[in-house]
């Protein structure tokens, strides 16, 4: 018999944050520890354990959790492990193991902060009832959840949807990263858009309320607000973006074909500074057969509770549970 | 009960080849039509219908057929349709449609000839007992077939798939017959090693064997047999044509990391002269993560019969019936 709420826990640099979540995408109640408070794994786990029990024994939930779903940087859906993400310092772990044991009976699933987004917009957000779409999340980085004929595409080793990383200047490209150059990441993510002010404010001579700032230190924030307040320079850089995004997406469309693309994050909420470019730069770059047919919608999710919505989301077809690796393999769950 | 046979059926612009195929693979029997020997749609199916009838019988077949595989350009599988593909003069036509009626009882789907191709190789050649993989046609264009989770990539309206036309040279690319230019299929195709040939006559001036042919109708075989005779220039086409390849592969596994990219079409027979630089510029321009984890392969099944056994793979699970539109809901079977 199914029970009314899952459990999201999504795991940051900074926070772990988890939420008791019914079927309808409401937060019935949340809380948070610190992620780094602990530099034991173990005692990490013991800490998230107590907190948790704390919480659904305070909303009358002990009994009431269908499934536990899990967002980390690096996690594998595979293998429940998280994988030696840089900005946690445990190394490799079995999270999806050591979850199931703290809490017998409920079954984990476990995989990185963009696919939960995924499916956290699939199942209660911009993206319900489609079976073909792709999450864009424009933050520090650019990540991507992909999601066709229904199910997230994970690869065959866990890592697929890498879209961040798919190279859009393959001459005097920007590091990246990865280790590599030119890649998505560095020209429309935050950090992207901070580098191509400066850039733009080393090459060009106008002027510029953006030359008023620090220059090491502009952020997208402060191009957004010099944009919207009606700079010329910053402005450009927008269209700058949206235009590397433009060509990004048409490649993308041609591989699914998807029913939309999701955007979420800071700079999604720029409005029409990136949309307007970016719409005319897929327009003018996807190839002809799928033109005017895949929408760009941002997320419908309110960003405060997107991280744990979006690992709930996992949790309503979580599987795994450590202590029952037979009925694990019959019901294809991870092999942890 | 499951019957013995499939039924493959592959709509070339010159010929349509029919066969019957066994569950292992083999073709127990086929035969061929022109396809364009009729200008009527109706007239063609009327042949067709009564070709593959005689050939039927003629194997004692007629009750052992489990369903009817199509493969043909511009083939749409969620609506049944062939959709005015510029090389067939009918227009938009409901193939599936007509093809079930003329045989009444025997389920049938379409595809385009790549994920054929794709369904081809998982069920009988290089990529049996995958779950994600893609396959790359090389012929006058690049087609791609996508498999991520067993199952094909159709995306939302079932044009997914296009790898042939993701943009590699976004300055000065080569005009593609799609429209824009710079596509993968300009400088990978049988056409494309054909346009680098005469690129790289005309830039370069050193000495080649391929300056005694006529510059105008050199081909990719040409390019080849010069390479393989020690040209010089030659080979530096196919690295060429391997570098970009790899570029792209590079990007696709970033999408989908698939266990394999398998390689079909004349192209994909030039071996290491092809399959070295490509390795090499996979190598180097993969992100870290994927590095050395897809394998690049050659189809395993023979080029004469690749297309029938193709089509006859999607014969297995084909669920269309024209008498049935209520069971095909049911089954999920594409509305036609």
């Amino acid at each position: 018999m199914s029970k009314p709420y899952v459990l999201g826990v999504d795991i940051g640099g900074t926070n772990t944050v988890f939420g008791i979540v019914d079927a309808r995408g409401q937060v019935v109640a949340s809380d948070s520890i610190k992620t780094l408070k602990h530099s034991r794994f173990e005692d990490y786990i013991e800490d998230l354990h107590s907190e948790i029990s704390r919480l659904l024994k305070a909303n009358d939930a002990e009994d009431k959790i269908q499934g536990i779903g899990i967002g980390a940087p690096n996690a594998n859906y595979y293998t429940g492990e998280i994988q030696s993400p840089p900005n946690l310092p445990w190394g490799t772990v079995p999270m999806a193991e050591m979850v199931s044991k703290a809490f017998p009976g409920v079954p984990v699933a476990i995989t990185n902060d963009a696919n939960a987004a995924a499916l956290g917009e699939m199942t209660y957000g911009a993206a319900r009832g489609m079976k073909d779409f792709i999450m864009i999340t424009l933050g520090t980085g650019v990540g991507s959840g992909i999601v066709v004929n229904g199910q997230l595409v994970y690869g065959h080793d866990g890592f697929a949807g890498e879209l961040g990383h798919v190279i859009m200047k393959r001459n005097n490209g920007r590091v990246c990263g990865c280790g590599r150059t030119g890649c998505l990441e560095c020209y429309c993510s935050a950090t992207g858009v901070a580098r191509s002010a400066r850039e733009f404010l080393e090459v060009r001579t106008e002027p510029s309320m953006l030359r008023n700032l620090d220059i090491e230190n502009i952020t997208s924030k402060d191009v957004y607000d010099a944009a919207v307040a009606g700079d010329k320079l910053a402005k450009d850089i927008f269209d700058y973006t949206g235009n590397i995004m433009g060509e990004a997406f048409a490649d993308m469309i041609a591989f699914s074909s998807p029913q939309a693309i999701v955007l979420f994050g800071g700079l999604a909420k720029s409005g029409d500074l990136l949309l307007k470019p970016l719409q005319a730069s897929l327009d003018a770059n996807v190839m002809p057969v799928f033109r005017g047919k895949t929408k760009i919608l941002l997320s419908e999710l309110k960003e405060s509770d997107a991280a744990v919505l979006g690992a709930s989301a996992l949790g309503w077809e979580a599987k795994y549970r450590a202590e029952t690796p037979a009925a694990n393999l019959a019901a294809g769950a991870p092999v942890v």
